[in-house]
């Protein structure tokens, strides 16, 4: 056994409480290389009433397994160990390393410890957001509902979209598409920035208090809500506070009047009178437009936390997707989170980082992330098919072995965003690959995301391409893309299972990926060949009845012959 | 090369920020697998401009060699990956694995990250607590100063200490008893429990805002202060808040009125009429005298930070060591640490862990916890030499990198406490053996921590036998080992290397254990025979004159012969 490979530890994603009863246990080990994996637990001064049970195998990456147990502490607190079999070895593992005997009387020093399962530690995601499925908006690029306020030279809805050029969608113009937006079946908004800017992107916010006067105003933005939730449609706003536009008011001050200033500190001054190129303060990637806050300023602290407050009670938003948040200190987003959910209890914080994010994730700061490794995952299979089914599974499984059940079950997957090159481009425009990612995406766990336009086929380079007006001209859409993606969302919506049921790989002798989501009886099973060629899939024994739930056809097998056939990129999502 | 080895995570021990310039990154691998480890970092903005450093082997554990790099990191973003050598192998290490080849448009998404240095982040540690030498003192137990607040029925001075039996020992008694301490050396004390309580260790307290009558009063507590302060001595008081007494008047409160009591939900309660035996309410280990406090109740907490705050401000004590403290919850925590240090900047908060703490040590709640893992690995080789020097300095390495670099530099080692039998009964009164200990302890970096009585050679088992009155009769003292600690403890003071200075082993030829601690041109090695042969050590081509500190001997060694004897359980302390 290869005893170097075997990883745990406690108050992470490898040791977390779900819920006030039960307490998740992972532990890592060197792929196919564990026979058996006993956990060995108990209450710390109880310990001589420690139980076993065997760890279940769930799941594998490309070096790794992953085995799992979920315990109810006797009493809150639970102590335990690890005992591991390959073959004629046997090892135990404890806080202190990887032994082949274990001294009876060292065990309780050395035991591994959730110490007590405290109710306000757990981390308790908005229920709402488990069966989300958002629509991210790019606001001034969806739909010009009030000419009266477009930008100047304004470029006709259709045009070729610049970094500095703009089209005049607005606020009322995704009012007015609220209706589509239902028909489309999503359930939840997320918008990039709609405050008062300097871009079309409006990453520059110059007035956190005020909607950009191009998007609207505030009643604007309260119908738009109002409009939404009569809807069932949930809105969540940008938040852009790692930085500030260079015309935001408090840094013109600075600008004016260097360390006279009483907003000086809020922003991190190099060097004043200050320079641009390069810039002699802090900012966002070099970008001289974009002063970086200084979030430990208990005056911008409390400025800030107060804007995140007024919208909630304000417009009454759903939740705030956090920009750059991970260059933002912790402090603040602990903070943040305590006013935010002391606003609206089940808003909803997704943070924008697209590495691993554990450190924000356990509890005290955000709910999801954007989850941009599930989406280069599935860019580097379905898109380039730059790898094969094994690797893409092993790829979905170490990310979501990275984070909590909790985290997983709302994390915010997406194939595309206005920060990306959309996905069919990168499909090279074949819409059945596209339709492949999207089948799987919004069948996995996790709250979905579709970038406005992806459902009728635009297409897009990296930003601006990726930013173009939203096609209306429905003559110009791809009408077996929007059906397919009306049918998957209304499946889950339908569906319990699609949403929050387990999920769990199945292998079948075939590269087709294939895998289960269940909950209580509902039992759904999803295959989905990424190839060039029509697959034979073979079946368990015991299932016979199938309803294939894409076109609502019940598939019999002949007991004799379980097999299944799909085409070249086929997907099916089938009731079992 | 095992792959399966090599860790890493960002944001934890693995990788943090000890100041606002330098980030320290480790990285973990099988021991002895590695040739060459190379850390390739940059501004995740500016990657084409990364950079490459050679890691270096700090140290190894049983099974794994750990490398260290300390980074500047560039406009105060770090992203980075490791490549590793192994005789002809090469692997990439990223945040997706390791790999035998990266794709190099692929690299910036499978980057590690530390965002951005922020610096209300950073664990910064108090200044003193990097040159503080602690006495632990048991307050009961320790002198009696003032016989007309003894308890009912106090026994004889010196007698046989019983769970329930009482002494007289008082704050008045500490006081007069600074002056010792002072020739002793010591510069800080920790007191266990001193509030109101019904038992003579006091951790069942029944009320925070007085001092328990048979120890003094507010006064006698401020005197005992003042008088430490004027001896350059902090003062560190127990913080018992994960349960309280069964006498707390809130407990009684709802012993007496159950659900109507406005107190009902200080505490968790699982059934009323309460019952004691099992008790129907959560208690501290089973205990139904300790009735666990419900630290997520607004109202018990603002009074619990109340009282925290209250005694630096009344009695300017200088921080608080927190009892049980992995059973509370880490909200709690996080604001207790904002409440203590808004009331004195460099309080210090050392938490009662006696596992892995690292959940608790990453700069937003404690600065220390004792270091029980520490006294283990003592007990194993200098009290019974289960374990050879190599195991020792194994255990010793993996328990310093299971912490970040600040939290090495006052982590509270201790030999022995209250809670455990006392070091030198685990030698079998072998004082050769305690002061081989000692001597390892108060020359490794971190906050030593006397127990009081072990310099004289006090003994004891476990708890109450551990508990005995401190005995002032110097006939019965141990000299020797009095006048070692006296010198042991003045050599630390006297010389920084010894508290700040950096941590290295030195291999030599021999079973002898040898470290040197370095601070600028300051430099000092360490040899310990803990052996029951003399020992030569022969040492680097580079030393001829050493100054022996223990007795100021200059040792002048032959160039010929560089060869120095240790008799059996020596312990060396040479100025290099």
């Amino acid at each position: 056994m290869n005893r170097h490979a075997v990883y745990h530890r406690p108050k992470s994603n490898y040791c977390f409480a779900y819920d006030n009863d039960k307490v998740y246990i992972r532990l890592r080990a060197a792929k196919g290389d564990v026979d058996k994996s006993i956990l060995i637990y108990g209450d710390k001064y109880d310990w001589n009433k420690n139980k076993k049970i065997a760890m279940k195998l769930t799941c594998c990456d490309k070096d790794f397994d992953y085995y799992t147990a979920v315990i109810k502490p006797p009493n809150n607190r639970l102590s335990y160990y690890f005992t591991l079999e390959s073959g004629e070895e046997k090892y135990h593992y404890t806080e202190w390393g990887v032994f082949k005997k274990l001294k009876e009387d060292e065990i309780p020093n050395h035991l591994f410890n959730f110490p007590y399962i405290n109710n306000i530690d757990i981390h308790r995601v908005p229920e709402w957001t488990k069966d989300a499925i958002f629509y991210l908006i790019f606001p001034e690029r969806f739909n010009n509902g009030d000419s009266s306020i477009n930008p100047k030279n304004v470029k006709a809805w259709g045009g070729k979209p610049k970094r500095d050029n703009y089209f005049g969608g607005d606020l009322k113009g995704i009012t007015e598409k609220l209706d589509y937006l239902n028909q489309l079946g999503v359930n939840a908004i997320y918008m990039t920035p709609i405050f008062k800017a300097n871009t079309n992107h409006k990453y520059d916010t110059t007035d956190y208090m005020e909607i950009d006067p191009c998007f609207g105003d505030k009643d604007t933005l309260k119908k738009l809500v109002k409009e939404a939730h009569k809807r069932e449609i949930k809105v969540i706003l940008d938040a852009v506070f790692n930085h500030c536009g260079y015309l935001f008011k408090p840094f013109q001050d600075v600008v004016e009047k260097g360390k006279n200033s009483k907003y000086y500190d809020w922003f991190y001054i190099r060097k004043w009178p200050l320079e641009k190129k390069p810039p002699s303060y802090e900012a966002f990637a070099f970008e001289a437009h974009m002063p970086k806050l200084n979030t430990e300023n208990p005056e911008l602290k409390e400025y800030i936390l107060n804007v995140a407050k007024y919208w909630i009670e304000e417009a009454h938003i759903d939740g705030w997707r956090l920009d750059v948040a991970n260059e933002i200190d912790h402090q603040f987003w602990r903070d943040f989170r305590k006013v935010v959910k002391a606003a609206k209890e089940d808003a909803f914080i997704i943070g924008e980082i697209w590495h691993d994010s554990l450190p924000w994730l356990m509890g005290d700061q955000f709910d999801s992330i954007m989850n941009y490794p599930v989406t280069n995952a599935c860019i580097q299979y379905f898109a380039y098919n730059n790898i094969n089914h094994t690797e893409f599974k092993e790829l979905i499984n170490n990310i979501r072995m990275r984070y909590t059940k909790q985290v997983n079950e709302v994390v915010f997957n997406l194939l595309d965003s206005h920060d990306t090159s959309r996905f069919l481009t990168k499909c090279g425009g074949d819409t059945k690959k596209l339709m492949l990612a999207s089948g799987f995406m919004l069948t996995l766990p996790g709250a979905p995301c579709i970038y406005y336009g992806t459902e009728i086929g635009m297409e897009g380079n990296d930003d601006p391409d990726c930013r173009k007006p939203m096609d209306w001209d429905e003559d110009n859409w791809d009408n077996d893309l929007f059906n397919f993606y009306k049918s998957l969302i209304a499946l889950r919506k339908e569906h319990i299972a699609l949403r929050r049921g387990s999920f769990k790989w199945i292998d079948i002798d075939s590269d087709v990926i294939s895998y289960i989501r269940e909950f209580e009886d509902e039992k759904i099973l999803i295959l989905i060949n990424n190839s060039d060629e029509s697959k034979s899939v073979k079946l368990d024994d015991d299932v016979n009845s199938l309803i294939d739930l894409l076109n609502h056809e019940v598939i019999t097998l002949d007991k004799k012959n379980l097999n299944l056939m799909l085409n070249s990129h086929d997907i099916k999502i089938l009731s079992i």
